[in-house]
């Protein structure tokens, strides 16, 4: 199997059909859990599911039971809860990096307090430990407790990737490994622990390169797409002195020159839209874009080698689309 | 059981006897536990383990397992995972506050930074309950995970306990039980889940009481302890605009005069030490102080009678002592 040279380029809608049903289940569950009797934790659960997320990784979940036979209304459930630990990760992501946007809504600390959004964050992690609990089954909850632990060394990791100009790609691979692809594979695999071993196993693996692929193409798009797809300004990682594979890649190959005007963005507290939207021209004219573009083609083909593992069927094929979908989406 | 007329305080030391060598053990389990690979992380870890608090809630779990004859080395980590809690609630607490000291010690917040404290609290809770999966029974993670959801709606709640002089004594009741009592009442009940489940509900609403009584001398002490016991400001509920039981029980046999004064201080900002003390003055002269210690008196007093379920023992005398030290303590 071979996911980066689709014929057409497949919309997360198409890919979500063999489970439709279940995942508009999801939605359900996801409202039933975060229900509170105090009316403040109400309030902002009610906002936070007003801004319905693509589901992608329940749809991952979902997808990964369905592959391997185990679809049941336990893993409608065990998809809301990866959604709301998703949920919650964000929230105090945005609390963190003080972000007022997401998806060009107001984030939980603009709009209610960074205090509100510290403890919501914690909430809807405890309430989705208490659901894993309740399932009585103790392999969903050790996948998870060991994703989100991980996730939070990956946030640790990330305070370390600004201004840093010798950041390495190993440094940002053990990174979004951490920040990201655990989260997608521990989606893949909680899909599957009550299936054959092997196959739990070859999910997991395919939810980690799918979810290295997915966070490259997410940085890459900082890079290449203008505000109105992306719902967030174009360049904010550099406005904001990250630094992402595109950059890493393209360092090497600057002129002293270009390699200064890097230098002095980073030294900016606040640097202008044209400093950045030169550092942007040079990371592309230096070919960053491309060979992270490359990168994630390689984690989607790796990817995309596990699932010949998977009995072949709709929920397969659709797990293969959402390797296109990963590195061929615009926002 | 009387508990509030002891003939000699109890030192938590003297307390500590019976499970001096677990408790040791839980310092030990608390490194083993947040160890990692990463260094920012150890470097946190370290600052935390130093600060060694009293380990008040791994004592309420060892004495609770120690009195229905299920002391175990699983207990000892228990004991570790109640304490990790504790400092994650904690580390979040002072960022949600903004707080730069406790227990006279710099936060994690002051330190290194706001965003360093809400991904280590999260770091912290995710440990947690990796350690609680991996001891394969599903009551103690059933009671954490339900305590910890419970804490955060108590944080919540505390969120409306500021400014408002109609802040009613049910509400702080709301708010403290789910902050405060519903970890030590969880603590208690988890050093007992493997007992006969009358005794671990015996221990579950012994704890509940006790811990109400313990954070009501806690906001008490802010009305009548100085600095220098405290290791934080005396009034500093007050400075913070908090209100607790004392003034809650104070204001409605306050003069006009008295309220106006009460009112002045919520309006302002930054309120000097001079209107605090006026206030604090107008408390105790009220009997705010009298009137919450009685009802913290109360709470230990029925936690005493739960323990007379409890086989008579060391163990037992010394959750006995617990109380005494709960509601006698001056810091």
């Amino acid at each position: 199997m071979k996911a980066t040279s689709p014929l057409a380029p497949a919309t997360l809608a198409s890919i979500q059909l063999p489970i439709r049903a279940e995942l508009d289940a999801v939605f359900g569950e996801l409202g039933r859990i975060v229900r509170s009797d105090f009316p403040m934790v109400e309030d902002v659960s009610a906002h936070l599911l007003r801004m319905k997320g693509k589901l992608f990784r329940p749809t991952l979940l979902l997808l990964a039971a369905r592959a391997v036979d185990r679809l049941s209304p336990v893993k409608v459930t065990l998809a809301a809860t990866v959604e709301l630990i998703h949920i919650a990760t964000l929230v105090h992501d945005d609390s963190v990096d003080h972000s007022a946007l997401r998806r060009g809504q107001p984030t939980i600390n603009a709009i209610f307090s960074h205090q509100v959004a510290v403890i919501m964050g914690d909430y809807l992690y405890s309430r989705a430990i208490v659901e894993l609990v309740n399932l009585d089954d103790p392999e969903p909850l050790r996948v998870m407790s060991r994703v989100t632990t991980e996730m939070t060394v990956g946030e640790m990791r990330e305070l370390e990737a600004y201004d840093a100009l010798d950041y390495s790609e190993d440094a940002y691979t053990a990174l979004i490994r951490a920040k990201t692809a655990s989260l997608m594979s521990g989606a893949c695999e909680v899909g599957a622990t009550d299936a054959d071993p092997a196959l739990r196993a070859v999910l997991r693996r395919y939810g980690t390169h799918l979810g290295m692929a997915f966070q490259i193409t997410d940085d890459v798009l900082d890079y290449t797409e203008s505000e109105r797809t992306t719902g967030k300004p174009s360049g904010l990682d550099l406005k904001e002195h990250k630094i992402t594979l595109p950059l890493i890649a393209a360092l090497p190959r600057m002129t002293p020159a270009e390699r200064e005007r890097v230098a002095a963005l980073m030294r900016t507290p606040e640097p202008e839209d044209d400093a950045i939207a030169d550092v942007i021209e040079s990371v592309s004219l230096r070919g960053g874009v491309e060979a992270a573009r490359g990168r994630a083609a390689e984690y989607a083909d790796r990817a995309a080698e596990e699932l010949e593992a998977l009995p072949a069927g709709r929920a397969r094929d659709a797990l293969a689309d959402c390797l296109v979908y990963a590195v061929a989406r615009r926002s």
